[in-house]
């Protein structure tokens, strides 16, 4: 099988290697040395020096919903930028923390226009700004971040970021943008085993955090902090084996640079928007705005994006995920993410057309 | 280096082995049977034939909290059990979520008298009881909680039970001890690696949660169990390699047979306690309610705990745990709930018996 899905990714040997080494105690020289290197490279990634790192046991949702919990207290007034599925995850869980939601939407496969959020940024006050960065549902990147977060600076709140299936894949500088809390996890760009998330706090943002009230415990980031910052330690028992993972992804990452991954799956994701032009499979999102990570492809009208994930798979050892929610039918999306090459990407367009012609016969 | 630490335990070899097998989607058919066997080999591992099994990316205390949060409101009054480090963390999340928790206390090494537990129960009514069984800070196991949970049903609560440091190393029977809600973890008495937790639910408890409002969708039981029930996933991306050692970890276990680790772990630990005997170091915890999974041991009165856990390990390459809180240097924590044979607890008390020769020349 070869995983072609926006998360988890296929990992290179030396990382699933790693994880067979035998577990340390957490609390030991030995482990927080290794968290120390993690936190670094983390830091690397997300283009910060005067944040702090979280990091998490558990999925991308973990992080995210942490960075809502800490941040955000029941009552606080939040704008939300939602264009996709995940863009109404992030609504669910703020809804959930008792947060007052206003929403500046956007059609799916494309993102927001700036003059909506000056005018939802005019008309009222804010705690926060919560976007998601890339929106797998759709394959588009809220290119514009750079200057929403610089804006939503200007009007004094924190700007709040679900960057999962970006970071490590897409540009981002955490500093230079003006992003006060970041949320990413292992498994996607980063080409580590899943299980570990993490988010990086800015300042204010743990200024902000060490005053909400009423946190979970395990979604309390300045405890992570505290405990990163004091001990190089988690506060709670880590996925040990991940961890082994995550560090040698990072070394594999910095070993390649930043930029040169973003290059890579700029272009892997474009070669496969040209190739699929073809065979009837068409790009769903706006050109300006696709992403480089996941690729999101509108299947032919006649077929179902369900007959062509499950012919992948079984005629061709392919995974590709079906759309989500009302896209969940009509569209496939392709991740670059992992440990995949040039040829792949020819592989599977053979395979893709290769479907169409056993579905149609 | 040999762990002896209460968890994250040392793995066998092809437990190890197992996680470095290729990631797969947890949206495929391979996964949904991975996930099927290993939520099956749970309800053996907790005794459960009519509670469903949620399985958690996250530590134990992930497992614990979601427990609290998935069953617990605002304002629910609550009665818990705290004699020692966990019992109070457990106060924390309970006063977090916002429920008044009235508390029977028992001295360190101790446990609850039932009839303290009557009193309360008699005095208020309550939405649910919550207790530790194993208390790792000071090597106690409720050994009454069959009593205690009949009692509580009696007067109308759930019972839900943090059993991190039990499931799968102490006697333990979910359904015929009358138990509501019990937490669980890989890293301790299963002995697979860290990085995923369990919250097993009675039929009563699940209908229970799916009233409870304001859950953070990560630590939202329902949802698990939903996914779990009717499709064989989890609802977020798990840590699949984990769960690969995991599944290998439950496959030992049931070699052994559950009764088998059971009298195996108590065999070790009385060992520990009788063998040390000789060398000044005496059983914290009161004969009738020690642990079979964590020895707990106080350290002569001119060392200091600190001092002993540095030459075991520096020395010896014995990795043993510290105090928690007020015991922090005045005992040390053995765990034997990895994979650990009589010849190693020898090896330990020869450990440290020439740490007090170190420590005093």
């Amino acid at each position: 099988m070869k995983l072609f899905t926006p998360g988890p990714v296929y990992l290179r040997r030396e990382v699933l290697e790693a994880m067979s080494r035998q577990v340390i105690s957490h609390r030991t020289q030995e482990f927080r040395s290794l968290l120390r290197k993690v936190v670094d490279d983390l830091k690397y990634v997300v283009q910060t020096t005067e944040g702090e790192v979280a990091v998490l046991t558990g999925s991308g949702t973990l992080a995210v919903e942490s960075m809502v919990y800490s941040l955000i207290e029941p009552g606080d007034r939040v704008l939300l930028l939602s264009f996709g599925f995940f863009g109404e995850r992030l609504r669910e869980s703020l809804i959930r923390r008792g947060a007052v939601v206003d929403v500046v939407e956007a059609p799916l496969g494309d993102i927001v226009e700036i003059s909506d959020v000056e005018n939802a940024l005019e008309r009222r006050h804010y705690k926060a700004l919560f976007t998601v960065f890339t929106e797998t549902s759709t394959g588009v990147t809220l290119r514009e971040l750079k200057r929403i977060a610089e804006l939503a600076k200007k009007y004094g709140l924190l700007v709040c970021v679900d960057a999962i299936s970006a970071i490590g894949g897409e540009e981002f500088y955490m500093d230079r943008w003006c992003i006060d809390a970041v949320a990413g996890c292992s498994q996607k760009c980063i080409g580590a085993p899943p299980g570990v998330s993490f988010v990086a706090l800015s300042p204010e943002a743990i200024k902000v955090a060490e005053k909400v009230r009423g946190k979970p415990i395990y979604m309390d980031l300045t405890r992570y902090i505290k405990y990163v910052h004091e001990r190089s330690e988690t506060p709670y028992t880590p996925a040990i084996n991940v961890l082994y993972g995550l560090e040698t992804a990072l070394q594999i990452l910095k070993e390649e640079g930043l930029e040169g991954r973003w290059r890579r799956f700029r272009y892997l994701t474009d070669l496969l928007y040209e190739r699929v032009k073809t065979i009837e499979f068409t790009r769903f999102p706006r050109f300006e705005v696709r992403s480089s990570t996941v690729a999101v492809l509108k299947v032919p009208s006649d077929l179902s994006a369900k007959s062509i994930v499950k012919t992948l798979r079984e005629e061709f050892g392919i995974v590709v995920a079906r759309g989500l929610g009302i896209l969940e039918n009509s569209v496939i999306r392709v991740g670059v993410m992992g440990y995949i090459a040039e040829e792949d990407i020819e592989y599977l367009v053979s395979g893709l057309k290769a479907c169409i012609d056993i579905l149609r016969s």
